[in-house]
C-alpha cells in the first residue's frame, strides 16, 4: 500500500491522479490532498478518500471548507501546502501544483525525504540544482509526470547514460503550428486556448502555443536527466503519438507513443516500476495513418529560444524566464498585451536581470518575485505607451 | 576481444559484418569464415582478417580455393561449416546463411556453447523449439540481427514479460503495397527484386515482396521472445524507419528507429550490451517529414496468412511453410510460375503435410526435404498442365 499526498489536486493533473488511484483501492490510500481555492471538488475528493491533511492555499476558501464539519484537519496557505507535503504518512508526493507555488511545497517534500511524481516543472525550472541536489542527498526518486520526461524516462530504462546522444522532446505545436507569422499578433486567448491533442489548463494552453512549455520542458529536461542544453533537442510532431524519443550514440533512437491522454505518465509514474493494466485504449497506428514531423520554427516560437537562452545562461536566469513568463501569460489572458508580446516581455525581463547563482530557494524566489514586478513593469509602461 | 566466426561471410549480411568488425580491430578477432562458394571475396576476406578455418560449403569452389595456399585450414560441404560453427576459439558464431542450410550449423553451434548472433532465421522457423531449448540448456545468448528483432530486444531492453501486450512487426510492405491486387498476377522477378528501402539478396527481396518473410519473422519471433502467434502483430511502415514496438499492458508503446541500414542491427548484436559510436547517420524526423503505417492487406499478401497458420499449427509446419517458399521462390526466379503462385505452392505444399512433432533436427530435416519435393512436383505438375 503506497501511501500519497497530491498536491494540486483540483488541477487537471490532479484530477487524473485521483481517478488513476480510485481505479487502485487496493494500492494507494490517499493521505493528503492540497489545492488552491476550488473546494467544492475538494470535498468530494476529501469524501471519497479520507485523508489526514486537507491543504487550501486560499485563507478564504480554506475557512468555508472548515465550516463543512469534515472531520479532517484543514490548514491553509504555504505553511498549509508545506504540511501536505511532508506528511510523516506520505511515501509519495504528487507535486501537481500549477507554476511557481509549487516550488517550496516540492522541495519541502524532497527535503523531508519524500519520493516525488512530479508534474510541477517549475520546480526544476526554477531551481533544478538545488532541487536534484537534495533528492540525490536524500535517496529521493523525482518520477516525471509530464508526458514528454516519462516517455524519455520509459526510453532510457535505466540505460547507460554514456551511450546518451540527445534526447528529442516532441512538440505538437499547438494550435498555431500551419498559422503564417503575419497571423501570430491577432491571436486571442480563445484560439490560444483550444488546443488540438492534449486537454490541459489555461496556463500550459496558452504556452502550449507560444512553445514556452516546450522550453520550461527542456530546462526540466537537462535536469531531471543531467543534461546539457545541446543534448536536448525539440521536434514538432502535430499527432502527438510519439512523447519523446532518445537517440544513442549508435544512431538508433527508441521513442515512446501511446494515444495522448495524461493517465499514460500519471499512471506509469504511480505504478513505477511496474505497469498497471488497461490505462490508455491500445494505439493502432494503421488507424492513426501518419506521424508529421517538423522542425520548429524559431521566428515563429521565440520563447523556445529564449527557454535555451535560459539555461545555457544558468543561475537565477531560468527562474525569471518562468516568472516573466507567468505574468505575460496572466496578461495576455486578461487582454493587456498580445500574444506576441508574451516573448517580447519575457525577453526584455530577462534582458534587465542581473545573473545569480542559484544557492538557496530564497535566491531562487527573491530572483522571481523580482522577475514578476519587472515583467509587471514592462507591461504597464507598455500599456500607457500605448494609451498615449 | 571477441572471438568471431561467421558463416555466411560473402551475403549481404555477412559482409556488413565483416565492414563492422572491421572498424574495430581492437574489440574483434575473426577466428572463422564460411560461404557457399564465393571464393574470390572469401579469399580477400581471409588475407584481411587470417581466420583459422575456413568453409567452403560447395566442394569444388573449395577445392579451388585450397589452390591458392593460403595457409589456413579450408574445410568443405555441411561438415565443414559445422567445422567453421563449432571451433574451439570462437565464442560468438553470426548465423547469417541463407536459407535452410544455415540450420544445422547454427544448431551445432549452440551446442557448442556459442553465443549466437542470428540472422538466418531460418534456424528458427525450421526448428525454433530445439534451438531454443539447447541455448536455454547451453546457457547460449542468441541475439537477434534481423532488424525487426533486434528493435523488439532493444525496446524490451530486459523488461519483464508480463508487462508486454503484442509486438508489433514492422514491414516495408516491399515494392507493391501500392499496387492493385489485379497487377500481381503480371509481377517479374525484376520488378520485385527492386525493393525500396533495404538493400538484401535475392532471395529475402523476393519474400519482402511477397511478405512471407514479414511472416517468417512472425515465427522467427515467437520463438526468440517465447510470445504466441496472437501477441505478433505486422503494420505496414513504408519508410522502414520504425524497425519495430512493443505494446504494454498500460497502453504504452516503446518503437525503436534508425535509417534503414543493416549496419545498424548487425553492430548491435555485435556490441550489446554496449553500443559503437556512429554506426549510423543520426536520423532527422523533420527531415523524413512523414511516417505512414497501414494494415497489410492479407488478400493481397496471402503468404502472411500462411506463416500464421504454420506457426500456429506448430510441430514441423512452419518447416514445411519455409521449405515450399523457397522452392517456390526459385521458381519465380527461374520463371517457371507467377508471383501469385508463389502463395499457391506453398499452400498446396502444406495442405499435403502430416504434421509430425518437431522432436529432433533429423525430424525437421526429413520434413523440409520432403515438403521441397512436394513443392517441386506441386510446381511441375502446373508447368505440365500449362503446357499441355
Amino acid at each position: 500500500m503506497k501511501r500519497i499526498s497530491i498536491l494540486g489536486a483540483t488541477g487537471s493533473i490532479g484530477r487524473n491522479t485521483v481517478e488513476v488511484i480510485g481505479g487502485h483501492p487496493d494500492k494507494f490510500r490517499v493521505v493528503g490532498l492540497a489545492a488552491k481555492n476550488n473546494i467544492s471538488l475538494l470535498e468530494s475528493q476529501i469524501r471519497r478518500f479520507r485523508p489526514e491533511v486537507v491543504a487550501v492555499y486560499d485563507e478564504a476558501a480554506a475557512e468555508r471548507l472548515r465550516k463543512k464539519d469534515l472531520h479532517v484537519e484543514i490548514c491553509s496557505g504555504e505553511e498549509g501546502l508545506v504540511r501536505a507535503a511532508t506528511l510523516n504518512n506520505a511515501d509519495l508526493v504528487v507535486s501537481a501544483i500549477v507554476g511557481s507555488p509549487g516550488l517550496v511545497p516540492t522541495y519541502e517534500a524532497i527535503r523531508a525525504g519524500k519520493d516525488i511524481a512530479l508534474a510541477t516543472k517549475e520546480a526544476l525550472v526554477m531551481a533544478g540544482g538545488l532541487v536534484m541536489a537534495e533528492a540525490a542527498r536524500r535517496g529521493v526518486r523525482v518520477l516525471p509526470v509530464d508526458s514528454e520526461h516519462s516517455a524519455i524516462f520509459q526510453c532510457l530504462n535505466g540505460r547507460d547514460m554514456k551511450e546518451v546522444e540527445k534526447i528529442v522532446l516532441t512538440a505538437s505545436g499547438g494550435p498555431f503550428y500551419r498559422k503564417h507569422i503575419s497571423e501570430f499578433e491577432a491571436i486571442t486567448p480563445e484560439d490560444a486556448l483550444r488546443h488540438p491533442t492534449w486537454d490541459m489548463g489555461r496556463k500550459i494552453s496558452i504556452d502550449s502555443a507560444t512553445l514556452m512549455n516546450k522550453g520550461l520542458e527542456v530546462i526540466e529536461a537537462c535536469w531531471l536527466f543531467d543534461l546539457p542544453p545541446e543534448k536536448v533537442e525539440v521536434v514538432l510532431h502535430p499527432q502527438s503519438i510519439i512523447h519523446s524519443m532518445v537517440k544513442f550514440i549508435d544512431g538508433c533512437v527508441i521513442a515512446h507513443m501511446s494515444v495522448p491522454d495524461m493517465k499514460g505518465p500519471i499512471s506509469y509514474a504511480l505504478s513505477w516500476p511496474g505497469r498497471f493494466d488497461a490505462v490508455l485504449p491500445a494505439l493502432d497506428l494503421a488507424a492513426v495513418g501518419e506521424l508529421t514531423f517538423l522542425a520548429p520554427d524559431t521566428k515563429k516560437y521565440p520563447s523556445l529560444l529564449l527557454a535555451y537562452d535560459a539555461i545555457r545562461t544558468g543561475g537565477t536566469m531560468p527562474c525569471v524566464l518562468n516568472a516573466a513568463n507567468e505574468v505575460a501569460v496572466e496578461a495576455f489572458l486578461d487582454r493587456r498585451i498580445s500574444f506576441t508580446d508574451i516573448p517580447r516581455v519575457i525577453s526584455k525581463t530577462m534582458s534587465g536581470h542581473k545573473v545569480l547563482k542559484s544557492d538557496s530557494i530564497d535566491t531562487v524566489i527573491n530572483a522571481s518575485n523580482r522577475a514578476r514586478e519587472q515583467a509587471r513593469e514592462i507591461i504597464e509602461s507598455q500599456e500607457s505607451r500605448v494609451k498615449s
